[in-house]
């Protein structure tokens, strides 16, 4: 059987997505193999990854060496500049997981290649989902997404080309799930990270409780499938089986199901349009499932969600304003200098006191996101009571 | 806007799924039209379709009347034969709306003339189904399902070509769900009619309540899907929302949903590959949806649905046999001269004396038929202690 093996690179591989590609790689060598490798944060696990899926192209974020070989082992592959890695002839998939906006830069640069890129990164397309879906449509590159949620949505649009009547995107709730705003005021960064049913990094497990997570999903979904706001709804549903769901113009719903493991949209993307068996992923097991629960969103107890839907709506730079104004908030959050409930009051006086920009150019979009994380870092110092 | 306006012909158009496709033609007058019409006992009904759509060929079932025109209104159609009409060049798709093994007739005639077809007739494919199956592949005739689980793995399978690990079909599990066998034993054909969530005919609607509405429902699944028995589950959900689940090699599920109205996958078989917006189609409310539940199927309590699977995989002309014997033993039942679950004991009796033949023949499938007829009929008169 003459299988095509894809060669991947991955833009932050020692991250939670990265990691779990490199699993969905070691389960799958005769499909795929790793051709380059990025990361930042934790040389020690890039060593390792260099060693074991002996990459041709690597790349370390930031150093303080001035020898980018430090601490990485002796071997037959060239350091290049992300760019060049996510542009470079031999990539078939530039997998995009770090996270953050320093996945914005080489996503563009994929784009602007006509690669398939494989993202997990939000922030890309809530910073820039204009440009990047603009240049796209211009060089044919295909975006694959990775988040469950849009994972789902796309694969439910699979031979679904029209008449779509909305988009309704799942959410756990969150560990605060029910809680009443008084609650929500005293709870701690240590009760914030435990995420009811994904694995994934602090800052959006974070994001899923505060629900700024699901507002920067409706963001992306609107970019990534070209629907307007209003037909993007969110619904609750604690046991996080149904990933999303489509409803067309007839009243048919399709909806994804799975077990809540990143490496199933992770494959999806990279094995896309195919689909591979993997022993190794968990299924559904509907012995065990009795019941599916849903419930409306609580915008009030949970303002982030809205706050994400405005700025999606106002457009311009607004969105890149409230993605780095909540990053800037979770940071304090997590360093214990706000409370959980001043992220979303931190990112809604951002919001208020920005002055959007309409079509903005990149650098507007920068400039936009290095106002919001001093003007949050301005608030919380001036407001601080504590 | 050049849509095409689909020339109909529906078999059976004083049923139930002959009634609501008459509403999907009212409703698009601009994408269907009523060229067919065919029924048998409600020649009243049939007389006012026939005023109010205008067909060109008009059939009547069985008659004790010389004038097949009597009570039928005057008008500018042609009285044909039943088959003529599914196989007339001016028909674009034929509505097989019937129910039992009127059905295969004419389905068969339609498939050999190269139709689409839209099923709704069960007995078809769980008589005949290789027949059916084998001609269409060699006619380029398709079969569009209507039955609304089918019509869910069809949409589930759309786009999706390949890996399929297995269909799971979703039954109510009936006004009896949770019954006990002691309790089974009394109950009347009263309650037996009370189906939970779909509106039905009466047949159906004690096959639903046995269960061998969806044993017959696997057995068409096995055809349509050529999918292997083992991979077909079934799974009790009460609410009838989620109509069907196919789950692929990737452990990725695809659900279909929707409100429990045939309008929905009638007209999906009409509009395939189309979506149409009707506004006079339900849609499913998330905010009175509060949860999904799901149960494994009771196959001690409810024996028809293991006896409809076992009989689709000893093959031949086993499932004719299994089908024809619940048809009498239903009849029995409704008459009251047998107990609801002498339903199951009269097949299960039925297919074990059952001589079974491979690759059977029209004529052989028939016979079988016919033999497990009157096979109940003699079970029923010897064993009835009543």
């Amino acid at each position: 059987m003459g299988d095509v093996v894809k060669k991947l690179a991955i833009l932050g591989s020692t991250g939670s997505i990265g990691q779990q590609t490199l699993e969905i790689v070691r389960a799958l060598p005769h499909r795929f193999c790793v051709v380059g490798l990025a990361a930042g944060k934790n040389i020690s696990l890039l060593a390792e990854q260099v060693d074991e899926f002996k990459p041709r192209f690597v790349h370390r974020f930031s150093t303080d060496s001035q020898d980018m070989h430090d601490d990485l082992p002796a071997g037959d592959y060239e350091l290049l500049p992300l760019d060049d890695i996510a542009c470079h002839p031999e990539v078939d998939i530039v997998v995009i997981a770090t996270s953050g906006k320093s996945g914005l830069l080489p996503t563009l640069a994929a784009v602007r290649a006509g690669k398939k890129i494989a993202l997990a990164n939000k922030e890309s397309l809530v910073m820039a989902g204009d440009i990047i879906t603009s240049e796209a449509r211009l060089t044919k590159a295909q975006i694959l997404p990775i988040d469950s949620e849009h994972s789902a949505i796309w694969q439910c649009l699979q031979g679904e080309t029209q008449n779509v009547a909305q988009l309704i995107l799942t959410a756990s709730g969150g560990p605060f799930r029910g809680y009443s705003p008084s609650q929500l005021a005293e709870v701690t960064p240590e009760q914030a990270l435990k995420h009811p049913s994904w694995l994934m990094g602090r800052k959006v497990t974070i994001d899923s409780a505060t629900l700024m997570n699901k507002g920067l999903e409706v963001i992306e979904a609107h970019w990534l499938f070209n629907m307007p706001f209003d037909n993007i709804k969110v619904l609750i549903h604690p046991q996080s089986i149904v990933h999303a769901m489509v409803e067309f113009a007839d009243g048919a719903i399709k909806a994804q199901l799975g077990y809540p493991d990143m490496r199933l949209p992770i494959q999806y993307a990279l094995s896309y349009p195919e689909r591979i068996p993997n022993q190794q992923l968990p299924r559904l097991d509907w012995s065990n499932i009795s019941s599916l629960t849903f419930e409306q969103p609580d915008f009030d107890t949970f303002p982030c969600l809205r706050l994400a839907i405005e700025a999606g709506k106002r457009g311009g730079t607004c969105a890149a304003v409230l993605c780095a104004a909540d990053e800037a908030a979770v940071e304090l959050f997590l360093s214990q200098r706000i409370r959980f409930v001043d992220i979303a009051n931190l990112v809604e006086q951002a919001l208020e006191q920005h002055q959007a920009i309409a079509n903005p150019s990149l650098e507007e979009i920068m400039a936009a996101d290095a106002w919001a994380r001093d003007k949050v870092m301005q608030l919380a110092a001036g407001a601080n009571p504590w």
